[in-house]
């Protein structure tokens, strides 16, 4: 059973490209630390607080698209970790299809926060990385 | 009438942020400089030269979310330029639609690349900053 998952923190350094987010269990204590590079990290930060600019930036295009299409973002699935790095699905829903897209986190949740898309993460996933 | 264009170079300084892309006229000898952020820029020479990556990257995700939903990139337009800023659409066809969506020329570039989707300048554009 996937586990539900919200954004707890989000960690910017400004010294350096990697930076952390933080996932929390909805219903629980376990946390997810992932790491991701700062051109989302400052996305997620950005749509998190609902900032926009006079342009479309990559993830508010990425977005505009999924909408002009005829889609809405369902749900993300963080769904398999191999040598620290993280697999996920964006979860598209288009005319009653449900519509499964490979992404890494760090797209997929700087994508679907903007709208509070439910965040899921494998058991198996937890297990191996839950601090 | 929008003047056809194509990708005559990428500039990549390491040292800085901002880089630059030159499009050059198909049917002429204009040339149109654009300053673009380094992120953009590395995504458009990796899709340029066909590099894959064992994760899709932010570019990589949109094509795919494009192609998921039964769309096409047909043509950029970099269609409006105020106080050197340059807006683009992007056109995307699906089930014998045409939509147009609003697009940094970079995020635009970096996608239609990777299948040689036509670029069109606004005349009004190109006499104003072609050199």
């Amino acid at each position: 059973m996937p586990i539900q998952m919200e954004l707890q923190r989000i960690i910017i350094s400004e010294m350096q490209d990697r930076q952390i987010i933080v996932l929390k269990e909805v219903d629980g204590l376990r946390t997810l630390p992932i790491v991701i590079h700062s051109t989302e990290a400052y996305a997620i930060d950005r749509r998190l607080k609902g900032i926009t600019l006079p342009r479309p930036l990559t993830h508010e295009l990425l977005a505009s698209v999924i909408e002009k299409m005829g889609g809405q973002v369902e749900r993300i699935d963080i769904h398999t970790l191999v040598d620290a790095i993280f697999f996920a699905h964006i979860v598209i829903r288009q005319n009653d299809q449900l519509l499964e897209i490979d992404s890494r986190p760090s797209d997929a949740i700087a994508l679907g926060i903007a709208t509070m898309v439910p965040i899921y993460v494998a058991e198996q996933v937890l297990e191996q990385a839950s601090t």
